[in-house]
């Protein structure tokens, strides 16, 4: 197994805390993503991955791309541990809160529509600054709100186990404090957080720990 | 069980073509989206999801939001038809379909990152309608790659059968028509979405045949 990741990468992080969740080597794959001309859009990659953008999990004949699409087979083909609840209103309820960033902060903050932004709209750095402040704080505070006093929240986004929704909430606190986001609106979400970084395999899949940072 | 949805919502139009393929009659609530002060900013909503989002569902005492982890709760616990294939396989490639719209193109071309554009960043018209056509040429143009010569496309995005991916790309395909975005580029799924179009549960979903159009 294979894994096409960036060190930086929000979405690829999330992949990499699944994998050492789950105890996989998967052979680690750096692809080099540089505003306008990286690897991801050389041929070789491009043939993998359309998208031209990372993780991409390859196993044996299967090229998967989309970081909550990868999560979820490796929790079928691996099930130990589950990263989704044995029931369906527990799993509903794990990817509505992993969709929360996977689909309405991070692809609207993500390096391809920051460089549209300064590159294409002219914007300054600061209105860049505001716009990605935006998006991360509407996001996080309907987040807090679903998990703070929810009876299906326990140490973690759901019960005492790390799920898919604390592989896509961690990276993206990550990003957020590189950009000096303010998180004191977020206290059950930063303790989740806290505690999952206090994890091996949180820890292994950090931008730092790469061997491409 | 009832659907918090908005005839034009792309998110909402998704989950109407999945209750209509699986035959649940759920009840309609329209929630009027309106450019910056519409009913989904409504206290009453709001406390049902912080987002100010819509799709939600309503089942009991479940909320639930987030248009694919619906689609993924019915399909749970309506299976027939399914939406999603038998084999892990199948149904990560399905997902990954799902999430290039989901993720990838429809968050980043929404009525509120359309509005901060005009309103915060004071782009003309021109300028946000070339952002809305560049987003769904970059996913689209991907998406046509990952469908066009895969030998598990048949009549639909996957297989004979319509999946959760066709509840997603017909919305999206009609929103890009909203925008006259050229399609002819995409001539796979544009090919598989006039088989979807003809299906009445897609006429049904369709956002002239709602309530609130």
């Amino acid at each position: 197994m294979k894994l096409y990741t960036y060190f930086r990468s929000s979405a690829a992080y999330r992949v990499r805390i699944a994998l050492a969740l789950k105890g996989i080597a998967a052979e680690l794959a750096p692809v080099h993503l540089v505003n306008g001309g990286g690897e991801q859009f050389s041929a070789a990659y491009s043939e993998k991955n359309p998208q031209h953008l990372v993780p991409l999990l390859e196993h044996g004949d299967l090229l998967l791309p989309q970081s909550l699409a990868i999560i979820e087979y490796l929790d079928e083909t691996h099930p130990q541990p589950p990263l989704l609840p044995a029931d369906a209103r527990g799993r509903a309820r794990v990817r509505a809160l992993s969709q929360v960033i996977a689909c309405d902060i991070h692809p609207i903050d993500n390096l391809r529509v920051l460089k549209y932004l300064t590159d294409k709209l002219g914007v300054s750095p600061e209105q860049k600054t505001d716009w990605y402040r935006h998006w991360v704080a509407l996001g996080l505070e309907a987040l807090e709100r679903q998990v703070a006093h929810a009876p299906e929240t326990g140490l973690y986004c759901h019960g005492d186990q790390p799920t898919m929704a604390d592989c896509c909430l961690v990276p993206q606190l990550y990003n957020a404090r590189r950009f000096d986001c303010d998180l004191s609106p977020y206290p059950t979400l930063t303790a989740i957080a806290a505690r999952c970084e206090a994890l091996p395999a949180f820890v292994s899949a950090l931008p730092e720990n790469q061997p491409d940072a």
